[in-house]
């Protein structure tokens, strides 16, 4: 472990244009790189700082809010750690015990609940085409609250994974990069193969690989994306990586062979997920509660599936690799071939030599949280990061 | 909005007679009218200090109990809120997961889970003649652990609702009216019409309009109730408003007549609620736990209800209040004819001319709570209030 | 109640050798009594601390997290009440939505909730021979965390009861026998009989009868433990009280019938459990999801139980402790006969004469919680004690 130069990431994080009055963080692509750079910067730090337990707390009271319209841990966890380290504390809002649903009610409910509210975060990425408009619902909504001055403060949206994006992911997957390679220049001109792989389950959302294409070409790395043919991406993010590689300076590329994706690459990233005209499919269903149909899509899409066992990261195809060493990445839980299913995304060997390195890169989340909520709400953060960190 | 002056607030504080060791607030009708107005000047110079981002947390660690034995949002995050802004950490007490009942648990578990809580908020609103028993039996409770040294503190409670009244809706809404008209004096002589509306659900509790007729008659206003034949609200609390407007220099009458009640109002109330007697024999079929006789009850009362769709608050029967404009009150969520619902209370037009005055009339609630805790657990509240006020 | 001299403690606490880097409190019986008497110590300052408003919060931010594998209230706010006089937020680890169990995932997810975390209490006691075992594997997998950087700190584990033992409720209990006879010395010879008694329900935990026999022995105590021939406890628990008798300078004893047991003793602890071969049966049948056999076990349990009526704790037998007056305990809720049940494990009027002593006793719950945690995360906590008692 580096042990991080709190001083030389606060004179980094001074160079940064960062926008004023940015209260969201929805996708990585509507940020500029320096706003990028500036939440992975003060999520860095703020890691640091808990390491020689200086705190940055910065609220005296407040609420954070959690809205998960998916199961998590996790994510959770990583929410709330954030929320509290700040000063705010988590309060849940379950929609099953409120009957919360788009429409109207968004428009009042998220004022009923936000007169204290500093911060809310939000996950729903079962629905494509919803998740992230839900989120825009909301923030429309605070908005008006705000200017009409029945909010006193308008509260900071952190998108904790939607249909299109996993910001808090990607974002904690450039720390470990970084953390990895010494510096964000560093990223430049490595290889990262973000591979589909095979799961005994279906219906994983699309926003992982997503956020990681979208983001590391940005970096300039050499992103290439793997899956078998039929396993699409929504279209619509895979032209915005394939215009970040442009004007980031890095490269993309797609193969339907994940032995060719690992081919030198310094950094593979394995995982599964549903084909987009699959969740496109499994999206119509869910809203019409047709249970019948699920049922067959998951029949159906599970024997697809079946047909690429293959997809497996090993060590056959680790072989591959810069130096049969590169990064092995994943956003956790995985599937691991033999110990949490007969066949996985990734041998068991494999991933307990990397087992501890995707603790350390799952342990970025809490603080990039924490970073995206404390660049939203200071308006002066960079000082005040000085300030708390007592330099 | 107006912005408060907190000067005179303080000064309007302290020309009060406010009882000492009052730890609860279960009713405004054993409240005097200067510990209402201790409340309501409380609560907005809390709501004024939050603004300007004055902090007022009094307590350094401590805990606030929720226990709601009906589904919630609103006032959930309303005591979250007022909880944690005054230092308390919530704990919601569910009663599925502790097997909590009438009788000799009562005693016990309100002891168990409170020794280190300073208050406990309730709502309980299902059950006719049990909401408000349950909340003095939990009082006895903490005040016999307290007299025997069992709990250090004695928790203040609150009534978040209950089967007779809704105090901390009606004191919301009391500063809602305070705000529109400028002063609580100003509220004398004007006319309030609290009318039952149409809404296509049933089984209402009738704490709201009970709450509005026995607090608007103690601070001068001429307060019509309008409800069709049969739809009657418990006559103990009818004739608390009665005696009230008599004691407070107001009026109090009742028609049968939607239309009459608007005539010349200054201010409209419609919402739904379900006749008295049903509320009782919706009580037995709930204690008997009998799904048929409800579901049986339900039936009989929609198509009850059904005969009076045109009990709707429209710009139609707006024209009738003084100036064509009188200011429309709702608790929240409103049955909106159209939009949330066929046929409901209010016509859409109407609600959304008026939709950001009731988001201002909710946003009073958190602080009303505050208030209630912040007067029944310190012995020298207006002092202490200065002080944070930084006065 | 006798006020504590927080002077007179801290002193004795100087005198006491405590082990250095103890994260965990998970068995009494592997903490010497002078590490057993710190917990005590300082979880009656802390008690006293609280009644004179004196904050011991040591952390500005952090999470405690609760994981119950099984219903609880009581002990739910007691961990609560501690994690928020200490100044940490807790986060409840809800495990039907995040889908834990035993195995790689254990390891993963102690890991992934604990990167801000600074305590974890765990009730795991439906399985015999399963839940320390989980605490166990919880602590190996932060440890390996901790150890590998991935976590800034080794969160603090309480066992808040297990199959074992039931550590925070039996040192309640020697904190209620310490304030009854004066001292821990005062202990020494006086006779506590651990009774069995009839209770309506099956599948009471052995915890607390195994915590209350290895726990008193040590303090010099003589223990009867009493029961009908088949209601036998853990031997190798058994054991260990016999071993901590003569090690303690106590006495341990066994008979089969209740009045014997209740001869002189200055303590009675009448109080339900399940034999322990029919809780090692109900292990496999709740594994194996066995409900018909499961609810077999539990009417033939029902049965068996029956013919034990008359073991009850009532005035009859009262009359045979020492001056009629033993004094009574019980970890609540009791089974009382005619008020929560028809027959149960003590008579009415013998509860109601020690009902506010058994509060008293539960009340020392949340500050021997509180006390785990301190003396577990603070490298010099006597020293931290004194200055925040402000001494």
């Amino acid at each position: 472990m580096i042990e991080i130069d709190i001083r030389r990431n606060l004179t980094a994080l001074k160079s940064l244009q960062i926008r004023a009055n940015q209260p969201d963080f929805l996708l990585t692509w509507e940020k500029s790189p320096d706003e990028i750079k500036a939440v992975a910067l003060i999520a860095e730090t703020f890691k640091e700082m808990h390491r020689r337990r200086i705190p940055f707390r910065i609220f005296e009271t407040g609420l954070a809010i959690s809205i998960f319209r998916d199961k998590s841990t996790r994510t959770r966890f990583s929410f709330a750690s954030a929320a509290n380290a700040l000063g705010l504390a988590v309060e849940d809002l379950d929609e099953e015990k409120s009957q919360i649903s788009h429409g109207e009610t968004v428009r009042e409910t998220a004022n009923m609940i936000s007169f204290l509210t500093e911060a809310i975060g939000i996950r729903d990425d079962m629905y494509l085409g919803e998740g992230n408009r839900y989120m825009r619902e909301v923030a429309a909504a605070v908005d008006e609250g705000h200017r009409e001055g029945v909010l006193h403060q308008r509260p900071a949206l952190v998108n904790l994974q939607c249909d299109l994006d996993h910001p808090t992911q990607s974002l904690s997957d450039l720390l470990q990069l970084k953390s990895h390679f010494g510096s964000f220049e560093a990223l430049r001109g490595k290889k990262i193969a973000m591979s589909w792989a095979y799961s005994p389950s279906y219906g994983k959302p699309l926003s992982v690989p997503q956020g990681i294409i979208a983001l590391m070409t940005r970096f300039g790395m050499d992103v290439t994306l793997a899956h078998p043919e039929g396993y699409d991406l929504v279209p619509e993010i895979v032209d915005i990586a394939r215009s970040n590689a442009k004007s980031g300076g890095g490269s993309f590329s797609q193969v339907t062979d994940m032995d060719a994706a690992f081919k030198d690459a310094d950094v593979v990233y394995p995982k599964s997920w549903a084909p987009y005209h699959v969740m496109q499919r499994r999206t119509q269903l869910l809203q019409a509660r047709d249970k019948a149909g699920l049922s067959e899509l998951e029949k159906e899409c599970l024997a697809h599936n079946a047909r690429h066992q293959s997809w497996e990261c090993t060590e056959r195809n680790m072989a591959f690799t810069r130096g049969s060493n590169a990064l092995y990445m994943h956003c956790l839980p995985a599937d691991i071939s033999g110990v949490s299913c007969e066949h996985g995304e990734v041998s068991a060997p494999v991933f307990e030599r990397y087992r501890l390195a995707t603790y350390h890169e799952a342990g970025y989340k809490p603080f990039v949280i924490a970073a995206m909520i404390f660049l939203a709400r200071k308006t002066n953060p960079i000082a005040e990061l000085e300030r708390l960190a007592q330099f």
